[in-house]
């Protein structure tokens, strides 16, 4: 910082992809400071330092900052100072605050760069390479190509619906750096990146071609033939920047200004070369990415079905060692057995996202996850809460369900209930086209409200087709999101509630948008619940769920056992009998 | 136009105070079109015109234009032409547009001329001064003193708050030109507009004065009185922009972009003085005018108890003539029915609205109002939809029922049901604090969905304090209103369905929001209805209804009962009593 001039210096948690996930190489939050959690923003003057999160991870970061000296600032909390404001009550006017051009995107830094006024932004380079010694280099894994039989769309026809949808008449180059959106459009999948099975990216689309970079050595042969079939050339991943800076200056260029990093985006305007805004929320590709086909969405219900069947066995292991048996389980090996038997699928490719099992006031933090080293024993009273997901070739699982260990307070019962009263609101939700999940958030958030109870994130995001879990642009919470809720969209529903140090309830199944009906009054869209995996039903109160919700439940239940028994031993059959009975 | 080379002239419907009503003087789009809907938009090229109307007044728009050749334009209908496009597929390149700067927002006149290039907008005078010969003269009546009995605050103390909200530090005048928001901040009330109790009115405030400009002729001794005590100096209506043309230059000008117009912009701007836009949505005034104060909240419900004998005159009118006697009861009967039984109050000072009864199929016309001359005999099957409101010194109410007649199909009879259990379900909303009311509309919008059905309105709107009927900041609807409910905020709750050609159903009360509890999860709200109107339980199917909407809609009907029955004869209280019965 000294050599630069520098008075600060904000390292953010993100690298140059904007996804959920990093590779360690890009984990300079955690390494500086200690807190691993997934959304964070440390910033460092040449004194002081303070780290910025959200609710999410209070709990975690005050345990991990602890002795730090670094400040926690919470997030939309009342009191807390923002960061422009922090910096101003430090630093001199006109100090230089640098970050790492490479990190921020476009509309980020702009914005930062007016809050921080009169302070002056700058745009460095990456200060880890020299400071952080042993780093871990960034790495790729084989690329292999994702047959038409499970993405149901050829990379060409797909292109053909990006241009169409970046609608420009002139030349231009689409310069794009989100990995699963590169990963939809040139039917590749890979492993770079835990959780999310993509190859580190990116590409530039033209109205001739696709040119992919990547990793080339990493290829697999099958493809490397069929990207070459479907007209998209392939780069190195080093070389974008190169590319894009001489890239031709009569082709306008278009990203989207949320998606790029202030560095590429200066990059590809060298020589004054144009830039014009990609004007859909959160880029064309994710708006037709978050639209399944149907070959997708037959495969997001084939790997539900293998999902539940592990599911089922978990829960018949939990049943006889801990509820009907005298055995110690712990939160990690509910984890590990679900993965276990994930695994007996040759289809499974990895979790999704880090597996939640949750036991009793652990089950209030709501991205607690236990590891090997620290995992509490699962008592037999209150809930355990699990909420994991599958990779399949095929689709993307998550699946959150809370049970009933023994013994429940009325209260717990009553917040089971209507945890489970939300879900199914907005399942069994009819609403006409143009409707966002803004306005359908209370369906499964009122219930819990109305015991003057309240979950502070979303109800629902997307969920990617072997993809990332977490997927845009819709969403369904309280914030208004422009984007509307379009047929084809997957998506979770997974309200809850949590009493801190006490308990945590979650249900969440996956829900597919799609067409109801059409008449006089226009065109109404209803869900399809993907998820077949059977509710706990002993901590429900009757009275409370009431006679709409209990036929739905019951419905879905029916349907849980008719589509998995086929496939299940005679003991398993009959325990599912009895998990998917009919209530009342 | 040709005087002034103009190509074409755009006509809206409104006065320079941006209100929903507006003085015959204003309605230069009728005087030309023929059409008389409270809201659209004409323009007339040389050879050509065109009106754009929304989808309350398409109908009535084909009527009135039939015959014209004034093209007809549904606004937010498929392949509709905006207006921008209509006049580039006519005009020349360069052509110029006019419009009297006195009846455009800088918002709206800002947007236009960005949207009309490479058209040129031009500011006018008003062309309709020369060109309507027996134009009606703009009047003014008495403006009288609204006593701190009913207002519950004085303007000195109004006058601090909106300073507080303006929050600006330098010299500043503070520019109003909403009548509503002026009659609030002076206590003051006048019967200039059609259904709303205002004067015409502009204003301005400092630090240290508020000047109000009104026809000073017209204002009543206490009124003059009371204005002086409260610091307000008064000035002619006339001289308000005179007065914000020459006021000292180092007070920079504070307005709403929304809400104050081109022209006395452009005024207040002389020798470049500094304009800054008012930041908060819809003014500061709105927003501290939305929130009731305690002696407005028990004006209200004084206004509601009055309104409700009125309402239960006119019912027992239509039972005792229609429903159990022989005589024929048209639509306009029953509007004068109300009209004359509020006028037994001393506190009545005039509708809030056009009254709307309308039978069978009329009522799928939102905004159908018969008159004496156009006017149905109510028959004695279907629906008769009734929708009135009245001005009481102390509040304003607004109320829909809707009776069944006679014989209903099992369609009528669960749309019926569908739509009070909208009602009902957003009735009973709990959420919390930060709620904006685009959240709940499905509540109420929800259950007629369900039917494959919608209705094209909002579901909530603002209803001022014996003031306009409807008010901002806050609507609870589908499209995103960043304002939040607050508790104060009083409002309708109206779902509604239209079976074109057929029938209409629209259940109406008046909901207050009000502070419910607080916790560790935060703040709660929730809404107390205000109305003590019946409901009509003949057409309900209990089983769609639900048993927690049963018993709130039992509830309701006793604490009617309750309320009401002490001031009713006899006979009144019998019939009281059988409506009130609880069902089930």
């Amino acid at each position: 910082m000294s050599e630069k001039s520098l008075s600060a210096f904000i390292v953010p948690s993100n690298d140059p992809h904007f996804g959920e996930y990093i590779q360690d190489h890009y984990k300079c939050m955690e390494w500086l400071s200690g807190f691993n959690g997934s959304a964070g923003t440390l910033v460092v003057t040449l004194k002081d330092a303070a780290l910025w999160t959200d609710s999410r991870y209070f709990v975690q970061a005050e345990r991990q900052l602890a002795g730090s000296n670094i400040e926690l600032k919470k997030i939309k909390m009342p009191g807390t100072e923002s960061i422009d404001r922090w910096l101003a009550n430090r630093l001199q006017k006109s100090s230089k605050v640098g970050v790492d051009a490479n990190l921020f995107s476009v509309a980020e830094y702009h914005s930062l760069k007016e809050q921080l006024l009169p302070l002056e932004l700058v745009m460095c380079g990456d200060p880890f390479d020299k400071i952080w010694e042993d780093r871990p280099a960034v790495y790729s894994n084989e690329i292999k190509y994702l047959d038409e039989k499970y993405s149901g769309e050829s990379t060409s026809s797909k292109h053909k619906r990006v241009l169409k949808a970046i609608d420009y008449k002139d030349n231009f180059i689409y310069l794009v750096s989100v990995c699963d959106d590169i990963a939809w459009l040139c039917n590749i999948r890979g492993s770079d990146i835990e959780f999310n099975p993509l190859p580190l990216s990116y590409a530039a689309i033209t109205k001739d071609s696709i040119t992919l970079f990547v990793n080339k050595s990493a290829i697999s042969a099958e493809a490397s033939e069929k990207l070459k079939t479907n007209g998209v050339k392939v780069e190195d991943y080093n070389h974008f920047a190169d590319f894009i800076s001489n890239y031709p200056k009569d082709s306008v260029r278009i990203a989207s200004r949320e998606k790029i990093s202030v560095k590429n985006s200066a990059a590809a305007q060298k020589n004054d070369a144009g830039f014009v805004a990609d004007k859909q929320r959160g880029g064309v590709i994710a708006n037709l990415k978050s639209k399944k086909n149907i070959t997708e969405i037959e495969g997001f219900k084939k790997a539900m079905f293998l999902d539940s069947i592990a599911w089922i066995k978990m829960w018949i292991f939990l049943d006889e060692n801990l509820i009907h048996g005298n055995k110690t389980v712990t939160e990690w090996d509910i984890a590990r057995k679900l993965i276990s038997f994930r695994t007996e699928s040759k289809d499974y490719m990895g979790e999704s996202f880090g597996p939640i099992a949750a036991f009793g006031k652990n089950g209030a933090l709501p991205h607690y996850e236990p590891s090997e080293r620290a995992s509490e024993t699962i008592g037999r009273e209150g809930f355990l809460l699990v909420d994991t997901g599958g990779q399949y070739t095929f689709g993307t699982t998550d699946t959150t369900r809370t049970f009933a260990l023994g013994n429940l307070t009325q209260e717990q019962r009553r917040d089971y209930t209507l945890v489970l009263k939300g879900m199914i609101n907005l399942s069994m939700a009819k609403f006409p086209k143009g409707t966002r999940g803004a306005s359908l958030d209370v369906l499964a958030r009122g219930p819990i409200c109305s015991a003057a109870k309240i979950y502070m994130h979303g109800t629902g995001h997307g969920i990617g087709h072997y993809l990332c879990v977490h997927e845009g642009p819709q969403s369904i919470r309280m914030e208004e999101n422009p984007a509307t809720l379009e047929p084809g969209m997957v998506m979770s529903n997974e309200p809850a509630v949590y009493e801190a140090g006490s308990y945590g309830i979650r249900i969440e199944n996956t829900i597919l948008c799609k067409e109801w009906v059409e008449n006089q009054y226009g065109v109404f869209y209803q869900f399809e619940t993907l998820t077949m995996i059977p509710i706990d039903t002993k901590a429900i109160e009757r009275d409370i769920l009431g006679k709409d919700a209990i036929e739905w439940l019951n419905n879905y239940h029916s349907s849980v056992y008719e589509r998995l028994s086929p496939f299940l031993s005679e003991s398993e059959k009959k325990w599912l009998s009895i998990k998917t009975a009919n209530i009342d």
